[in-house]
């Protein structure tokens, strides 16, 4: 199993990504093909190399900024290590790509060089939220901002399949982001896709859920049109970031409260570490032809290895060959 | 100024919503009108009577219930406690009301008592985000699930009046939620607003705000579609419950973190206040013909006082009638 990786993704710099990939590969016993400024890369590989992992170099002259244009950027540049390391995977020298850079951009250039799975009419941005208990992937977060009812019922298909292989959740719990649980709630769209989930005879829809259940680990799957789905996980995030804000503020006032808050320092880490998207590693880029994941942006070492890791379980459970069958009996 | 209160409303009973609109009477020192089943009012007032606050019941033998459908509750009960509430606004007996009740029915009975200020289409549920060192006021929060873009200019002109007047904001800035700072990002109907809110004269509008920031006090009133609005603020809402589980169950996992934890209560606590609804009262329902604040269903004493001196407040300055202006020359 070879496994490409964007090196110069994320915000961290390439050795961040190249050591979190030497980790990920010795943990899944996969090969690496390290896609960047070779300079660069060589820079920051440990000497002499491990010898256990095979690693391969390809260069790739430009690198797509998290600022750019996705769309314009995939274009333009396709000397990009993104674009590169994509064309690893279209040429079946990769059996996984994972990146740390401008997510947009590698959708769009996702699209353009891997192209769609037959069936499927728009891919999706997923990404599994950290619940308290479990964990939720939800889809879509930014990729189709208008879907239409049938891209949602796609959605829901390819999240269940993604659940039932990589999560190995039996019949994975399909749940519809809504503003109320009733049947009757939710705007145009969400009303007119409820009773087609419903009706679908492979997934096991639980029916609306509510903003303030989404983190409550209540289903495996979480649809949502790209546009809510951007806002409410950016909610989320900017929630618990305002929090631990406040938190910090709060504790380091006065001694007694550093103190006490450095007695309590076990207590916070098991915190983080439980809703720790590192823990979690790469989103699945579902509908395109190729497995793609993609790493938050902030990714450290082990977001990244658990990234790689999470790449070798998706090709080997062969996930888009399912969503492929699944999409063409549709 | 008399305030009428909805006595029924709310997830605690009679006596919390009693007994916090006598604090926020005598705070503000307006005249009460209780409504609701004058047995269990009269049950829960003080013996003697506060001499210094000036108080009527008038009876109102129903009560809708949370789980009840608003509008058809709204319909159905004319003798509910809300739509009683309200006819004392209709027929000038009172100056303002305030139901920590079902807000959907409030909204559905307020736009059939009190009608909608002219020039205004849709109405607006609005509330108070407790953001870090500021609030922003959020509309639409779900009474408009599919608006035009329109609606939601409308909103913008009432959430800048009600700044302006109520948070006594000189130039309240003004932000669209959407999935991207940038004017290109959003859905069709944010992309349509964008342009139209850019050209408002009376509106300072600083752009697109995304999920990350709402809580980050960037702007004074923040507009959305009442259906990302609700999953956002509810978004909001179950993350900080899920981090205050999570850090609470770890906090009480061995004795000497529970020790610590205890030294640290002053700063939980202050932590609570400084992210608690019950400072801040009652949200409003913008665009009806009165000025109706909604509090949380889970309101204690001190949202309810709140409540009520904002309603106070709301009535003083006269926001319903600078809406009516505005709403009039556009």
């Amino acid at each position: 199993m070879r496994i490409a990786v964007d090196a110069m993704g994320g915000d961290h710099g390439p050795s961040v990504i190249v050591n979190g990939a030497l980790e990920g590969a010795r943990a899944s016993g996969c090969e690496l093909i390290l896609v960047g400024r070779t300079p660069e890369i060589e820079q920051v590989l440990p000497t002499p190399m491990p010898p256990d992992i095979a690693v391969e170099i390809i260069h790739a002259p430009d690198v797509i900024d998290m600022e750019e244009h996705p769309a314009q950027a995939a274009r333009r540049k396709p000397g990009s290590s993104i674009n590169i390391a994509l064309g690893q995977l279209k040429e079946h020298r990769a059996d996984a790509m994972v990146s740390a850079g401008n997510s947009g951009a590698v959708m769009a250039a996702a699209l353009m060089i891997l192209g769609r799975i037959d069936g499927i009419d728009r891919p999706a941005i997923a990404a599994f939220l950290p619940t308290l208990y479990a964990r939720t992937l939800m889809l879509d977060l930014g990729a189709v901002t208008d879907p239409k009812p049938h891209h949602l019922v796609q959605f829901a298909r390819m999240g269940a399949i993604y659940a039932r292989l990589v999560l190995q959740t039996d019949t994975p719990k399909v749940g519809l982001l809504s503003n109320g649980e009733e049947p009757t709630k939710g705007n145009h769209l969400i009303q007119e896709v409820f009773p087609l989930l419903a009706i679908e005879p492979a997934i096991n829809f639980v029916g609306n859920i509510e903003g303030k259940d989404i983190l409550r680990g209540v289903v495996d799957v979480l649809v949502a049109d790209g546009f809510t789905g951007n806002v409410a996980i950016k909610v989320a995030e900017g929630t618990a970031s305002m929090l631990t804000d406040v938190l910090r503020e709060e504790m380091t006032r006065s001694w007694p409260r550093k103190l006490a808050a450095l007695a309590l320092k076990p207590a916070f880490q098991s915190m983080k570490r439980r809703l720790d998207y590192a823990e979690i590693g790469g989103a699945p880029l579902l509908g395109v032809n190729g497995e793609v994941l993609i790493a938050h942006g902030r990714s450290n070492e082990r977001a990244i290895a658990n990234a790689v890791i999470g790449a070798r379980k998706v090709a080997e459970e062969a996930v888009r060959e399912a969503i492929r069958q699944t999409a063409s009996a549709n």
